[in-house]
């Protein structure tokens, strides 16, 4: 069972297009780490739909066909202007627009009976640090929102939960827009390629190498 | 008991000063309500030390006490432009500045082996509609930081969790900083105190008269 | 001629609703203030237009009936969170949305022929200082767009420039969204009428009795 | 004469650190194009002071030494998200922190004598759209500030007015923070060196390639 840990890969999901946008830099990203091989293990790329019927039940198939040592699923958080570290999935949908199925659940639990919230098991803190050092504007953000990002975060918390190996661990990122999209959208933000595959790179090996987390600020007072 | 939970009285609490300020508004809105009637009940109005240490076992005494129908902690969000509605509180606390006095938590739970979150059991939805419909600017929050304010917010659902009557209700609403203050943090956005206070009034009476919530998108995608 | 100047009133200007909007805080604010008397001067309140076609020769005619000693525009700035005193007119009409009447100039000058820019005759440090003193939140701003605001305080100043009389000051003040208009635009910073009215007045009065202005640093590094 | 200005060359310049930086991205981002030809034209640049008592007599000196064809300053405007086209410079020095030689002028003119303002004599509407067209986010800004940025820009534009040559012209950029700068910066936005370089390029053509700007809005309500 260790051989079969040690020989784990790295799973790391990115979106589809979603709001009008013709790309997703989450899959962009993603998808240039796919066979790559990160702290000696072997990195798988998948990209999930946006759509609340479709991400979590390919998420589970994909946990299930690869029983990966650890998860990053990437979200594109358009406005924001760091990549941004979440901290914790909350148990609710609450869509602000409707999913690329036309599905806008309100207020409804992402896994009925599910627990509130479920914090993120990658060392959150040390991701941060570690990125600040590379020079990569990153930052923990204590709300993932209420939106797909959030469902699959949840989902996946709880998949990891129900399957109970404490040594796999998982957790999400959001990133900026594309320079490309901030071009398209006046004063928005944006975070270049470039810098997003490193810091997957970055964040992948910080958490395979990184068991307890470091303890430092990263709160806000609201 | 129907008795008394007819008369139970409702508790406001707001905090103390802090981080460098002379005053906090959220305990001047709250004072100016006490003794009032709303909604048939009596208005309790009490301010919590800005202290990890004392502020949970002031809330519980005053719960012990007054045992009220519902509980509006109100605390202030310097930097936000309108009043906020905070959706959930979580089992954390991690401090970007000390406590009035000296204490700075990092990542420890607010209350050890509770769960991760708890759902505002105020109908947030209904009092946003309400609010607007009223002409103040107010919206749903999905986080109510890692500070005091989530602390109170978290100790108080907890709380109310362990007593475990399902018809009191509470929650936590973040206010801006007041004009007075705006004028001294160049550029920040704030909100007067007529406005807070009306705001608390159609809150603590939509509170009480809304059993079930309002279907209404609150979202976000981040 | 002095005792005509002693006499001489103050003029406020306020705008009609534009954008969608059903009101102006703008003109609400200063009509409040029409016929008090402020420093030993009347106020005498107008409305003009959201139109390039008549908002010049309007503000003509009052400055050639009234001959006032003193002209603030007062216009809606939807989106700043604070009371801001514009320092500079620019000598150009560029309109990102069209006027009531349907007229959006690109890149004409205001005054074809005019200076490329006119600074506020006000006292504008004294008046910030003025406003922090009464806890009114305000601040300098170094632009007062390219719509009709800049039109006006443009049109405003070159008029007090051809009439020559340098004891004639004028300059204009941006205010925030109402709390009533912020509740209808998610997230935006709003400042109430009150202090509104009382900015004007404290402005007024300061611009009445200061002759050279303070030097307080005002400035912004872009 | 013209077989002199068809051999002209184009003047880039950037600024060196200030403001407690290691670095200035603009003064990297210009050295980079240094020696290459654009449009035909060769590149050079120059780094400027942050002083108020060197940096015009420095750009004046490049301007007899080498009576450029075209004149881009670029300054770095960190917190701002995009890249942007300053259109207007305006006759005042008012700084909110000391030069980096400890000079902090308030409200004095960059020129006394010199007019309030110069627009931009860069066609910075089609920059605008070329950028776009490129994916690099850009937008027209309506001030550049009171401060070294905006006192280059003037002193440049004043210069460029006295030298009488209408073919010459010249305007201000303002580029964001790198990120290796927004990692120092908790929630500052960022620009990558690749797409700073890569907007000079293109801009320099643009200017080069654009005698009458195009018509498209880029204006601002306030």
């Amino acid at each position: 069972m260790n051989a079969d840990f040690d020989q784990a890969p790295v799973l790391l999901t990115g979106f589809a297009p979603f709001g009008g946008e013709a790309s997703n830099p989450s899959w962009e990203a993603v998808q240039r780490l796919h066979g790559e091989r990160i702290g000696g293990r072997l990195v798988v790329a998948h990209c999930l739909p946006v759509a609340y019927a479709g991400c979590l039940p390919q998420l589970r198939e994909r946990l299930d066909a690869l029983r990966p040592a650890l998860v990053l699923c990437i979200g594109q958080a358009g406005g924001r202007a760091q990549l941004s570290i979440e901290r914790i999935a909350i148990n609710v949908d609450d869509a602000r627009i409707p999913d690329n199925q036309g599905r806008q659940p309100i207020d409804e639990p992402v896994i009925a009976g599910g627990p509130a919230a479920y914090f993120s098991s990658l060392p959150i803190k040390a991701l941060r640090a570690a990125l600040h050092e590379a020079g990569i504007p990153a930052e923990i953000s204590q709300s993932a929102g209420t939106y797909l990002c959030n469902h699959v975060f949840y989902g996946l918390l709880h998949e990891l939960h129900l399957r109970g190996d404490a040594r796999v661990r998982g957790g999400f990122i959001h990133i900026p827009y594309s320079p490309a999209q901030a071009a398209r959208h006046a004063g928005a933000p944006s975070l270049d390629s470039e810098h997003v595959v490193r810091a997957l790179r970055v964040m992948v090996e910080t958490a395979l190498s990184t068991h307890v987390d470091r303890r430092l600020a990263g709160g806000a007072e609201h």
